[in-house]
């Protein structure tokens, strides 16, 4: 396999000189583009590029850099177990979660598919006995709630998905639900509002932390444990920990129980793993997590489709490495037109950021070229009455990742001037995407709107943890080739080791550093 | 008054030589650098630009830019009802909300000031009425809940106000405290789960629309009264509406009530009106809301202060023209330590965004600068474990600004390894102002961070309502200036019209564009 530059490859000239030429998509822009620029994701999810601004030379080229960078070989490296996270020498195996689709990864003896499998099982027997009500605390009561304490992949992900689901779960009468709460920052407003909003004798903590020693989650857990405590409640009768085997919260028995991922599964990845698992499993019941990991497994499998326009996550990678590298634009709004996703660019800006903003290749040197843009986004139709004055008529252009679904979750609607609610919504977002593209002329500067915006739609029938599933595949596996293509380890996160370094030193006060001991001053730590 | 482009003022050349030299901050950054550079905003609230890459040199001729675009004087000329809002011919009133500053603003003979105490007057008392129990719905019960319907600038700031008072106010024992929620978008799920969490017959609603013709918001308002109406409750019992003296919604006998604001409070600036005022004096009394007016008056005649060393959001204006038209950084993040204010980045998204993300001048011609840049962020510590990776180690420089107290909400912690949790945030944050800007070398590349990336630190003892309304208007007024400095118009929004305009023609069927049509039947429109 190689391993090159993106500025090393034989094709990165003619790109360069391919985005001399303005490709005009304000003309070409009609019916049968939209029609043609069209390809599957997985369980009724469709990914359209029409209104991107690219044209099939384009297209072409960004075939042969998908060639050229072995895209696909890397990918199914990846599937069969190669150490593709170099910096840390670590497999990287959070597909694998949801399914086989490579050779069996065995390592010193066991084979991870399995082990994956265990766990799931497991957790989802205990989620279906605490549903069940056959697990009970201490006290003898039913558990009602259930609240993540977790910080970044433990936390960004599975509250993304929760809160996706949660009216889509209460409409289809799944039963019981139990609401589930987060405890993230070290904040202590955080986790006491939260503490304070449960029934603290009705409520399972699930704690999760691979190493075992993140120190927000650790402080969060003891915060909580003082209040069971002060409750008259035992704190072992109402927690259980995600964690990996050789962390001190496994088999430890201040837990009901404990459940494991491993060192090939990175956080802001780990929503499949009992990491999103097992809270979800507790909430919805182990068959809805399981439709969820069905969509994630399909759009998987589409991703390891060579041809560019059959290949929904290469396409919509290569397009971002196209408008980042070649048309230079810096960052890219997710735009969902769905309320359930309201947290669901949060996670994206995690997945996105963490992975690809680097600034050295996978081998340690410096790159000469841009990596991963800056993410940003809220849900509309909100977006139109706050940010969106800066997309359409702001100095800068901004390409834009819409999102869609036919129907509503709770499909609880009403008629007001002859549409419904839903119909307005889907009317405001084909509206915008074409407002966006072809602008508008106006004899009044102000009231003219440039157009020449670009955006992709990804569009479905409803939001069903199959189709969520499928969406968060879809941006794992384009953030994936994106790193391919950068030649870049999209695993690590070294990036978040100073902060970490530093704020020990302060909180010991051995700073070292006159400015940080100033700024310890000024905040009178 | 002079209104002139950026790119036409005598300074701007000596900005563009000043950006050719490196200013090294990552050495010149010690104790007296954090010492020296700070600024009182008001109410214990402090800016501090030490970790900005900006010398005294560079500072200087900030100055002279400032006073060459005679920002206090367009300042002045706003506070006394010139007409600022060129685009719409209309004056820009926010700052008069929360206490004089200019000369009597006299419009048809109506003192406008007076206009806006008597408002606050009158919704301060119904607040207390219904506080009291003394207006009740059609069933005689009380109301418990307060649930605004609005959109854009009748939703984020509101909601980001009162999410940031919440504990606070249950802390200092605030009572009774209404429970407050938000309804805004069109997507009819997010109406429906809000309608579900509450006790429709002790909810009051509070419909919010200057235009009285907002799409989402009336789409929301009949979805309500339906709910209402099933439950055999009087939708008229439950309403009250803010809005403009002339919309369809004044003086209608469907509400129990109606509160105005006019014309010369934009949507993004009306937290300080009716559109804020009404749900947070529900919420927490007319006195709390009071403080944070108090708060922002404070920060508003800070703001009057010609020196920039004196005037903290006049300098961070400067600073960030320095940084977006001069050191070339297309976006700002802004990240609060503090998990109030987690929905504070996503309302200054909106406030920044949608006053500044303009290309033509305030007389309509295009400009050919940049303008107002990309703004985003989340709480720290959270950002921490997701998109800091780009932050320290991407391949571009994003500017942040930091946000921190001394003392949590809740004053509710616990202690963990010798340190409480508001200790170990505040360390954090302290630790990742300094790695920002100084780094850190390693022999491996991966670990290297290169430093050199700018913040600012504003920092208070603790958020209360009157911090908060200093918070707010630092970065109104912030936005103004740069507006002023990019001879903007900041207070219009032409931008939202051409999406409005094609979603009406899509619901007519009528939108004359194929492509339009092709996406409205991908979305089954």
């Amino acid at each position: 396999m190689r391993y090159v530059n993106l500025d090393k490859t034989a094709v990165y000239s003619k790109l360069a000189e391919a985005a001399k030429i303005d490709f005009d998509f304000r003309k070409s822009l009609d019916a049968e583009r939209v029609r043609k620029c069209s390809v599957g994701i997985a369980d009724s999810l469709v990914y359209n590029w029409a209104a991107k601004k690219i044209g099939d030379d384009v297209i072409a080229l960004l075939q042969t850099l998908a060639d050229e960078q072995e895209l696909i070989d890397k990918y199914k490296l990846l599937l069969d177990g190669e150490i593709m996270n170099t910096g840390e020498n670590r497999r990287v195996l959070h597909q694998l979660l949801r399914g086989q689709l490579g050779k069996d990864v065995v390592v010193d003896g066991k084979n991870i598919g399995e082990f994956y499998k265990q766990e799931l099982a497991r957790f989802s027997e205990f989620a279906e006995n605490v549903r069940a009500g056959k697990i009970k605390n201490s006290a003898g009561k039913k558990f009602t709630h259930a609240v993540q304490i977790g910080i970044g992949g433990s936390d960004l992900g599975p509250r993304a998905v929760y809160i996706a689901l949660e009216n889509w779960a209460r409409k289809e009468g799944v039963a019981p639900l139990l609401k589930a709460a987060f405890i993230s920052n070290v904040d202590p407003d955080d986790a006491s509002a939260v503490v304070n909003s449960v029934p603290l004798d009705e409520t399972l903590f699930v704690l999760v932390s691979k190493s075992g020693t993140t120190q927000e989650t650790l402080a969060n857990e003891l915060f909580v444990k003082d209040k069971l405590k002060k409750a008259g409640l035992d704190p072992k009768g109402h927690f259980i920990a995600v964690t990996s085997e050789t962390s001190p919260l496994a088999r430890n028995s201040g837990y009901l129980d404990s459940f494991y991922i491993d060192d090939f599964i990175g956080g802001r990845y780990s929503s499949s793993s009992g990491v999103g698992g097992v809270i979800l499993s507790l909430a919805f019941g182990p068959d809805v997590f399981k439709d969820f990991l069905r969509g994630a497994h399909e759009a998987d499998k589409n991703a390891l489709e060579g041809d560019i326009r059959k290949n929904a996550a290469m396409l919509d990678a290569l397009i971002g490495v196209w408008e980042r590298n070649f048309l230079r634009l810096p960052y890219t709004a997710v735009l969902p037109y769905s309320q359930a996703l309201s947290r669901f660019p949060a996670h994206l800006q995690q997945l996105d950021m963490e992975s690809n903003g680097k600034r050295v290749n996978r081998s340690g040197e410096p790159v000469n070229y841009d990596t991963g843009p800056v993410v940003f986004g809220e849900p509309g139709t909100n977006g139109q009455h706050s940010f969106y004055q800066l997309l359409h008529q702001g100095t800068d252009i901004v390409p834009l990742q819409f999102i869609g679904f036919n129907e509503s979750q709770l499909r609880d609607d009403v008629m007001v001037d002859n549409s419904d609610s839903v119909t307005k919504l889907k009317a405001n977002l084909a509206a915008q995407i074409v407002a966006f593209a072809k602008g508008q002329d106006n004899s009044n500067p102000n009231k003219q709107f440039p157009g020449g915006r670009p955006s992709s739609l990804i569009h479905g029938e409803r939001l069903t943890p199959k189709t969520l599933g499928a969406l968060l595949a879809l941006f794992v596996n384009k953030i994936m080739f994106q790193g391919f293509v950068w030649n870049l380890n999209s695993f690590d996160q070294e990036g978040v080791q100073l902060g970490k370094i530093l704020t020990k030193k302060v909180l010991a006060r051995e700073s070292g550093d006159d400015a940080l001991d100033a700024y310890s001053k000024l905040l009178k730590i």
